[in-house]
């Protein structure tokens, strides 16, 4: 039996990132987990929903590039805190080390495991968010995060967001191959 | 220590959805795990991104709705299926068993725990992808994923897609509260 939810959007969970900016000069940063990709191709398109009163939105506007960095698991204190506290107020500079990579406005986070940095692509408008749509230029993983030099999602320990129970989640066991368990259905038609 | 890896997109993992149209005046399904959330507010705006090259594209600019399922870790066979075969060639009408809502056009699945069924938005255009900015109508839940009226997500047991290993992984465990555990970073500040 399905029960009506009102249209609510449980289209969860999500990775939960940290979006790097540079903001009157500074290093700014904000959790967003309403990401979303666009292909998985070069050129690797990904977006990143900002309500528009955000300070970091501010700077991806006047300098076209932002970074994308995904926080492990041990990171999660860091990673609410630059989600509740704004820039607009409170500088958050110093939270992380920052490194550089091709792009200068985009700081991108030491202590992530995996960051991106971006290209703003395009600005999908809508009445209260800016969707940031990134053109990904580099993207730097943690050695420790490899096996046989492909990232292990086991080692990276993303912090999943889900909105129904506001928490963080960690990622559980690997259940099937994608593009390969549903092929017995394929034989049996 | 970290290394670059080509601009790789490395934003998993994501929720896999299943995508319902009409299409030649049938339902028909496909994989998406290429999904975007724009806001979680009315109206719920959320993205599915589907190569042009698909067969749902065609039902869904034609009848500017379609549905999204999300399938619990049971599912993993059938969810992988119609995500390897294409409506071109095979009628997928009959692998889920089909309830409509206020939609004509957005067939939505009795086995997943999860359906939203939305109107198309707008569709954003890039050279290769077809980004679907879809606007969440209705939404649905078994009861057996809810807890106090609210999903469970631990109830729901969604496939999460990973394309570093190309896997299906369900999730883990609640590791803390978002908006929360930050703000003993505050009290420091």
């Amino acid at each position: 039996m399905k029960k009506k939810l009102d249209g609510i959007n449980l289209l969860y969970p999500t990775p939960t990132t940290i979006v790097g900016t540079i903001v009157d000069g500074k290093p700014n940063f904000i959790t967003i987990a309403h990401i979303g990709i666009v292909n998985h191709a070069k050129p690797y398109l990904i977006s990143i929903s900002s309500g528009k009163i955000h300070y970091s939105n501010a700077g991806i506007k006047e300098n076209k590039e932002f970074s994308v960095n995904i926080p492990s698991e041990k990171l999660v204190v860091e990673t609410d805190y630059v989600g509740i506290v704004s820039g607009k107020k409170t500088d958050k500079s110093g939270v992380f080390e920052t490194f550089y990579g091709e792009l200068k406005h985009a700081p991108m986070i030491k202590e992530c495991p995996i960051t991106m940095e971006c290209k703003l692509y395009d600005t999908y408008d809508t009445p209260t968010h800016d969707l940031f749509i990134g053109e990904i230029v580099e993207t730097y993983a943690d050695e420790s995060v490899l096996t046989n030099d492909k990232v292990d999602i086991m080692k990276v320990k993303p912090l999943l967001f889900d909105m129904s129970s506001i928490k963080y989640w960690s990622i559980g066991e690997a259940i099937a191959s994608c593009w390969n368990v549903g092929k017995q259905m394929k034989k049996m038609a």
